[in-house]
């Protein structure tokens, strides 16, 4: 039907009717005392949501934007990076840092592993002379669905003496990521992901360590500069002109994840996340996470039945049950579709999306139980 | 009164209720065929209103965005760029070129100036070894309302051998600007301006000549980088997320735009800066730019009378009449204000807004004829 796409991808996520309608309303002015006073309280609860005593600095980019803005303002040409690389946003860090004249080494896996936090461990201590100036990783990889220990890698770069860089762009949000407890030094995220808010924005904090890194950074960005961003946000202002649209938006947002309690909305994602996984797997369907330990709270990937081609699966879904998944990326394309459980999901999402996946299914003429799917997935929304 | 500011600042600018409610919509997938199919339309009539037979490149971002994206896709290292500063604006192209490591000569005037192109061709004429590979221009002047006479400039610049880089942030739309009959080689601006969309996207577009600097580049930014975006042009794709919705919005004002006719918007911006223009001399006020043919056809400066504050006629403005002007700048703050007639504005805006300005300066106490800027106003509208 027109107009009735749900969005079941990792990003543009479903966005609640009151923060669209804050979008809609006419921009005020960037630098009116309207607009300050939204500001200080986006940039209070961003704090709040990001788990951070440190500042938390908003672009108007995309989350790839965030992810220039850590790279452009610590690496110098020459600079050795590790990247530990499980999927394609792992490796866009590595091609930010080369980007950058950076020489770039990678620890790598197949689709849908995870960092082994001993190889790690390993590659670290062959360094003795501390050459790795920065390890860049993933928290939530969108292009598989599998999760870093984020908490276990930055202890080990932590220990060695490296700076983390980390991806929650998916993650912040949908799992628990706290960089002041576990050591994160630079983590980045998007706005249209666990935030709840239409693409646009793109988030950044650092703590003293990262800064000190920053100051010894010879071109700095200008767009991304931190040091502009610490200076807007003591003033309750943006450095250029922000989407002023996007960010009223965005206090409505956040109020209510704060309103939840990031707790709940962790725990919320969590549910979702297994209880889909659980139906996956009683529809006769593979996941390319096999481990919950390893598996994203905000996107799950299943690979299609023998016979049943992901475009079918997806043509299916989307022209008769109006529900948006992705396909995978790059060499992934045809192989995974990708199912988002992020942001503004709630119970009855999820019964509709693994009733609707059950239908295609059988349209397409996979084997099993009809009603297994909704049977798993309720047993595990209800536990 | 609650909800009724209607913004005379030189952005964000004033959005049709269409634009609005599209962009109110909920985001649909980036990489969906529904969101190719506008992404389509909108690549075809960026060129229209650009003017250009190249590709017109969009970025999320403000306008410094797209101003990085010019330069940090050029510059190297040690590079030679000569800035004609006629304001904040212009110093920003300085600025963010020494962020590249570049060796910055400025050819600077006073507020509400412009550059003499017989200075330019002067400077340029004594650059015998060709060390200049890049000058930075502005065209409509944000901080000031001075315009430069761009086609003058590129074509000198042009003759010398090097870059012409051009800020067309409040010009494109408002002010003739066709970088492919003048020869611009680089040419961005912003959404929050004359495209009547909210702010959070720029464009970008450039010729070959730029082209071919852009492949000595050593390190092109990653997230502005131009050869990522025109592949995804080619697809009627962005490389990274967009702001989905407001590139929903821009589709339907660039219709409008297009509706209209570029010539016909860039003669209703004349015709009301003009009127403008007259109107203030009318009322006994000073221009920040004396002669009508350095002005601006998005932004008027004027100074306050003897004895009344900018504070008092902003807040009056404001608070009687629900309109929004903008204060100068750095060392034009409290010197000037300044009124946008940028984008959405019809002739009722401009009577409301010299009226209330008559309204303010009578209760501030400024001695001039009641009406008289309605007259001057009307007079020069229905010419």
């Amino acid at each position: 039907m027109k107009d009735k796409t749900f969005l079941m991808i990792p990003g543009p996520t479903p966005v609640p009717e009151s923060v669209m309608l804050d979008i809609a309303k006419h921009p005020i002015g960037h630098r009116s005392p309207e607009f300050s006073s939204v500001l200080k309280e986006v940039y209070a609860n961003l704090k709040y949501v990001f788990q951070t005593e440190n500042d938390v600095f908003i672009f108007t980019s995309s989350g790839t934007g965030a992810m220039c803005a850590a790279l452009e303002n610590l690496v110098n040409e020459g600079d050795k990076v590790l990247s530990l690389v499980i999927g394609n946003f792992g490796n866009r860090w590595a091609k930010i840092a080369e980007s950058r004249g950076a020489i770039v080494e990678k620890i790598e896996v197949s689709a849908g592993e995870v960092i082994n936090p001993e190889v790690l461990k390993k590659r670290l201590a062959e360094d003795t002379n501390k050459e790795i100036k920065l390890v860049t990783l993933t928290h939530s990889e969108t292009s598989t669905g599998a999760a870093n220990d984020v908490k276990t890698l930055c202890s080990i770069i932590r220990e060695h003496g490296a700076l983390s860089v980390v991806d929650g762009v998916t993650s912040v949000c949908a799992m628990p990521c706290k960089p002041d407890e576990w050591g994160i030094d630079v983590l980045v995220s998007g706005s249209q992901k666990g935030f709840m808010i239409p693409p646009g924005l793109a988030f950044l904090t650092a703590n003293e360590r990262a800064w000190k890194v920053y100051e010894q950074c010879k071109h700095p960005s200008f767009y991304f500069d931190w040091a502009a961003h610490r200076k807007a946000v003591q003033g309750d202002t943006t450095p250029y002109t922000p989407a002023v649209n996007l960010i009223v938006g965005l206090n409505t947002a956040l109020k209510m994840i704060k309103e939840e309690g990031i707790e709940n909305v962790n725990a919320r994602h969590k549910r979702h996340a297994m209880a889909l996984r659980a139906a996956i797997r009683a529809l006769n369907l593979q996941l390319l996470v096999p481990q919950d330990e390893n598996a994203s709270y905000a996107i799950t990937s299943i690979l299609p039945p023998d016979g049943i081609t992901i475009p079918d699966i997806r043509k299916t879904l989307k022209k008769d049950y109006d529900i948006e998944v992705a396909n995978g990326q790059n060499q992934l394309k045809d192989k995974i579709f990708r199912m988002g459980t992020l942001g503004f999901v709630c119970d009855r999402d999820l019964i509709a999306s693994v009733g609707a996946l059950e239908a295609t299914l059988q349209k397409l003429g996979h084997k099993f139980t009809l009603g297994a799917g909704l049977q798993a997935l309720i047993t595990n929304l209800n536990k």
